[in-house]
């Protein structure tokens, strides 16, 4: 089976920016602040929003389950507190959880944290219990910098986070290290801030020694890690001078990249340069380049083709890169499919 | 000939970085600040320091010049104010001017500019002038985020930096776009902070017109672009989201690469994504990587090795990576050369 491990919802139904818009509009006092039970949103606009939308192209390119979270750039932990987080990462997961319930064949679910710039990340865990406990998802995304781009957090390897990674190791749950919209000017959100996280966020594990406090975390990296298979030397060395063990210890344990690469040649390279077990088949799609690519005719982020094309691959190796590491790296996922597959669902 | 356009002098005798710690030592008043007539090199420590490090290297590996400007990491704006950084420029710059002047066939300089975080760039435009008449340089370094890594001052499209650009179109000289030492903890100074500004930059050129207001501005973007040619697709299609041209109009008439990307299968990419004519050869040797690949047995930092190898490019294209792009983007050097080659200097 083909595994799309990130796929965010890009096309709820404007019910839910509507509402967002009224909480928004609420910070300054001005005007009362939405209930989350204001929120209605039957499930036909729901199956309509994924059927026409998400369904409809993995279906196209032959994806069997996208592991579906929360809208990135919509997530904005800058923006007010952590209460405003909190409703808002709950109505979020809710409705993430309501296209799983109502495909529950073709997603599988990753919740948004609560997080707030400058708010203890312990403030997080008990929707992060509630996302694995009770909707059931099999991840979470875990944001470095819920300042949105003024990067005013410690680094991912500070004790600041552990209490996170504490709780992800008891649900053996990865994270998804993805930020979101970027309130400072410098930094186009899906241009420059999403790659650059993905650089830096790596980099943080490359100086410290995480993973030696917590054998079993697993972060993924996503836009297949951002500018660091391209770099792949320049941080082989930096990792060498810094005394560190070679990437494949010290990090490749634990760090997996994701396949959101929007061209043939990014490809290519990421399969060439980072081991097969840690890159995971992922496209993002409808997410930040949704148009045709001129020189192919194809959706820049029908990242199957590229997969599928890249000539250092063999048919085991892309086996793993679309489904074995998925289930690997995602073992509630993995334990969902087989209770699936189990009860005759398909496939 | 073989250019290597990107060249810090990291191997400046001991006496520079004393100076300097005694100047950052004077900024809350308990010291005296030193005099920049107190920095005294002798001619002989200079020409050790290079004749053992930048030059041994550079008859290793067949590499006929190189531009040479400060070490980039030391020109921490970030620290006291425009009279810190003024000072501190016009000693770095001086120093490299000494450094061309005692092997004027190896070395063309480039300068850094007394940036400080939230004062007028205008203020850079005396050092900038001198540079180029005084001291015949051939190109600035220009850091678009004087703060270290918190990103307080408006993208490069901003009418903010349009002083400097109007000064380099007059003088026909390109910058470099280089930042210096992160003072955030978040980001790692060459192994994120690096990479993440040669992205931003990129992208910050992308989402504006800033070259139809400077049609003849020319930015090279160090660290083979950071992100930018692994997510070249991405790229594309964004511009193509934000009805920008194809990137070959909007912005490869004013944009640059260099090839400091540090092992075979990142220059192969670049070499293939990215049009030759704005490919130019650079290696920042004896910079941030410094030691040997053990896969290969050969310095991290030999990127010459790699071009060599590169397989999409024909001996005309080494030709133009290695030389002729240089001598096009970087006038001054040309004429430079061609006044040298006149003269009867060597090569």
């Amino acid at each position: 089976m083909i595994i799309d491990i990130h796929g965010h919802y890009t096309t709820a139904p404007p019910a839910l920016g509507a509402w967002r818009d009224r909480q928004i509009a609420s910070l300054d006092g001005s005007s009362a602040a939405p209930k989350p039970s204001e929120l209605r949103i039957p499930d036909d606009e729901i199956r309509a929003s994924i059927a026409s939308n998400q369904l409809a192209r993995m279906d196209e390119r032959g994806i069997d389950l996208t592991v579906f979270s929360p809208r990135a750039s919509f997530m904005a932990h800058h923006v007010g507190g952590f209460d405003t987080s909190r409703e808002w990462a709950t109505i979020c997961n809710d409705l993430v959880a309501r296209v799983v319930a109502l495909f529950p064949d073709r997603f599988a679910g990753a919740g948004m944290l609560p997080q707030s710039p400058g708010v203890d990340p312990k403030t997080c865990l008990p929707e992060l219990d509630r996302c694995v406990t009770e909707l059931g998802f099999v991840a979470i995304n875990l944001n470095p910098d819920p300042s949105g781009g003024h990067w005013t957090s410690p680094p991912l390897s500070d004790r600041h986070w552990y209490p996170l990674y504490e709780r992800m190791v008891e649900h053996d749950i990865p994270a998804m290290i993805h930020v979101s919209t970027s309130c400072n000017p410098c930094f186009h959100t899906t241009g420059s801030h999403y790659l650059n996280a993905d650089t830096t966020a790596f980099m943080q594990c490359l100086t410290a020694d995480l993973f030696a406090d917590f054998p079993t975390l697993r972060f993924v990296i996503p836009h297949g890690g951002g500018a660091v298979p391209y770099h792949w030397g320049r941080f082989r060395g930096l990792a060498q001078e810094l005394k560190k063990p070679p990437l494949t210890e010290h990090l490749l344990k634990n760090v997996f990249f994701d396949t959101c690469v929007y061209h043939q040649p990014g490809i290519d390279l990421l399969t060439r340069v980072i081991p097969v077990e840690n890159v995971l088949f992922a496209s993002e799609m409808i997410g930040a380049v949704r148009g045709i690519d001129p020189e192919t005719g194809h959706a820049f982020d029908d990242t199957r083709r590229y997969v599928d094309a890249a000539a250092t691959l063999s048919a085991a190796d892309r086996r793993r890169i679309y489904e074995g590491n998925a289930r690997r790296v995602y073992p509630r996922l993995d334990a969902r499919l087989a209770s699936r597959a189990a009860a005759g669902a398909r496939p």
